[in-house]
């Protein structure tokens, strides 16, 4: 069956067809690891993954490319602000290379406990500083390069189809003038910097010897050079948020195309829109008050919960965050691997079930292959699970079929999963009521109990909720 | 609990807040009874109904005005083009009175079949001329108006914000440049007319006499009228497809706020995404060959299984048609009739029915409340019906609440709805035997057999389908 996916690059519906009919070879745009990622960066790589699994789940080979941004970067999409890595560092009194290290761990750690298939190849920016010198220095033989102020430039004025993946024109142009501070050496307003060797921070602990001088590579190379290393220099699809599109994928297919002289670059872009908390604003990891996995993990909200969440809003619309929507999502997601359960009790099958289970398998399949409508998808799997015409055995084998698109892990679910053990509850009502006499050591402590026997847990208006971790 | 809803005058969620606590005053633009209504403008209809159905859930009282444009218009969105009415005469060899009744009587039962409900106030322009002419004299008094070529335009010069709904700025100018063929008279590019008294209609049937002379009145000028009229100055919510945005209602507005001078005329504006069909065309009406609720239907496809199907997709998001979609909202629809039934005869309550139904209540007003989820809702839906904890009987009284909004006539679906009697199975029997032996005109004299009995009888890969008209 077809698959269509929204191509951002022609703002239209497309019918996907790879370049290479067996594999399809995609790049999506990893974390920056100067700090946790917050929920709103996890939809992306929620989205991404109910891509892949979809590609999957249509017989596709997937060969799929994630970098980690591990060299110091900028807080804003502009080539100023202050450096990102630098700033975690300073926070936490480590080295840049330490703080690293740390969100790279705690990033594994989200992308397991969601469930999150593994990218075939994940790699770090800072393995990769050769293959960017030499990208740079094809831009420069080909003449799409100047040194200005020390550091070395793309000249977007060489390129006659600049900003196309954005669309925007004269309002682009309008935008980047107006996010972008000035910066003198530029010739072009949406020229950017390919390498530093002079920049504000001194402090800069990440520094490699180049033919411009001892320095550190730009913001957009990386992406280009990783992913051209390992996926050749055309490929399929490149995903990230939407707020890559002015500026940073913009600018990855600018030198990626210079570079090779061939277009496109990649034949489809798909872009998630963000999670949305209050008044519209999106989430930005670079603000305090953040909200992490971990957080709602320890309100009481499993990470697969928000999984569940996320699968209830098609990817290209805003998702708003609240927590009624999440225990919401917990109510669903707890009735249904409580139903999952009980299906796999059951051993008897029906005649009807094959017709039946296919027409379901047909419906289901249309639905994510028509750029990847889980909210119907979901609507498809509570019906299935309700039709009295299937038996047990019929749904259970049917669930894990579409399960392996919305990743929800129900194949592995287990009873004491949510069954709490009665001395977690224990532990749990002696807190309740330590609680309740403002006894907050002693509430601390049994905390402390319950998380070494392997439970969260939190409160909320209506009291006290435990999860395994 | 709250209502979100997508205002188009400022691209936000916001809170909806009506002016009258008690009642929310509601304009929605109607049909132009030149033809069949095509299934893409029924989608809008659905969706203003669904608003509405939300509205009313919420326990708001809703005064609900729709008109009927009864009156020659042009073809385009421009004031050029040819003339829908007559066109439609022209065809049908009628005059363009008996036209309108033709299609209006088609209209209404459109409507009936789709179980929207009816408006408050149903009203034809064609009954509303001398409210027309009054609102042309008041913009005339204020100076809105100049009269070139024997008609009278607005002057958009005169407004500061004109064409804030759609925001375009420059891109507007371009766009409505592009669209619009050159109007000699006009001293603006964006000006329009409100009275015509010459044409190149030299035809034209109706006519009214006004102080400009003998004519009739532009395209906009009767939903300003009417709205007014009913709603009073200032009013909630106005609706419409997005097609509507850069022309129809921009000049609604600027014509009824110059008018009365206060603003704004309406606080909410609601806009629904096309029906789309094939490669990214929107289903126009003036094109051939569109698609009507009685073809669908005479194809297998009762009027509400249109309507489970444009549940299945946000209001906001293009609906993607196919036959393979309508058949798989087919058999949910059958499925869900066939629930419907089967818990109908369920007597016995449980005592945890109640905080059972009641949180499923509650997650259901959320999603409808979030701006009109209707994929999020469906899946609650089939959710609850599936669960086991829940009784039949509390599952049959849920189910009824939630069919307020969705609209799907539950409530009266009746066993011989889906029982196909078998009088009406012989006859299609017979003429499926007869299309084997290409004998045509037994095959059609028998599908008229089955018509006279109330049924309709189908061809589709699989063989035949016998509904109920």
């Amino acid at each position: 069956m077809a698959i269509t996916l929204f191509n951002t690059l022609t703002r239209k519906r497309e019918e996907f067809v790879p370049l290479d009919r067996k594999e399809v070879r995609l790049y999506t745009c990893g974390p920056t690891v100067y700090n946790y990622a917050h929920i709103g960066n996890l939809r992306a790589y929620l989205f991404e993954d109910l891509l892949k699994r979809t590609l999957l789940f249509n017989n596709y080979n997937v060969k799929h490319v994630m970098n980690i941004t591990d060299v110091g970067h900028l807080t804003s999409d502009a080539d100023t602000g202050e450096d990102k890595m630098l700033k975690g560092a300073k926070r936490e009194g480590k080295t840049v290379w330490e703080v690293a290290e740390f969100y790279i761990d705690a990033f594994n750690r989200d992308l397991f406990k969601l469930n999150i298939l593994k990218p075939t190849i994940l790699c770090r920016a800072t393995d990769h500083i050769t293959e960017q010198i030499e990208l740079i220095k094809r831009l420069e033989k080909k003449g799409f390069t100047y040194v200005a102020g020390g550091n070395v430039y793309f000249d977007t004025s060489k390129l006659s189809d600049y900003g196309k993946l954005a669309q925007l024109n004269l309002n682009a142009e309008k935008t980047v003038q107006a996010r972008v501070e000035k910066d003198a050496n530029k010739r072009n307003p949406h020229d950017f910097v390919l390498w530093f060797t002079k920049s504000k921070f001194q402090e800069q602990e990440m520094k490699w010897a180049s033919p411009w001088g001892e320095g550190y590579p730009g913001w957009h190379i990386e992406c280009s050079a990783m992913s051209m290393k390992y996926l050749g220099e055309q490929f399929d699809i490149h995903c990230g948020g939407i707020d890559h599109i002015p500026v940073h994928h913009t600018n990855e297919i600018a030198q990626s195309e210079a570079a090779t002289g061939k277009k496109p670059w990649v034949e489809y872009w798909l872009h998630n829109e963000f999670l949305v908390i209050g008044d519209n604003e999106k989430m930005a990891k670079s603000g305090d008050n953040f909200l992490t996995l971990s957080l709602i993990e320890s309100k009481g909200y499993p990470a697969l919960v928000y999984r569940y969440l996320c699968l209830g809003t098609h990817y290209r619309k805003p998702l708003m965050f609240s927590y009624e929507a999440l225990e919401g999502a917990k109510n669903s997601y707890r009735r249904l691997t409580e139903k999952t359960l009980e299906l796999k009790k059951e051993k008897t099958a029906m005649k009807e079930d094959k017709e039946i289970a296919d027409e379901y398998l047909a419906v289901f399949t249309a639905q994510i292959n028509d750029d990847l409508n889980t909210p119907q998808a979901l609507a498809t799997m509570w019906e299935m699970l309700g039709d009295a015409k299937l038996s047990g055995k019929g749904k259970f084998t049917l669930l894990l079929k579409f399960d392996k698109v919305l990743g929800l892990d129900l194949k592995n679910f287990k009873e004491e999963k949510i069954k709490v053990p009665a001395e977690v509850k224990k532990l749990a009502e002696e807190r309740e009521l330590a609680r309740k006499n403002k006894d907050w050591k002693k509430s601390d402590e049994l905390r402390e109990k319950i998380k070494a026997l392997g439970y969260v847990v939190g409160d909320t208006k209506e009291g006290y909720v435990v999860s395994k971790v």
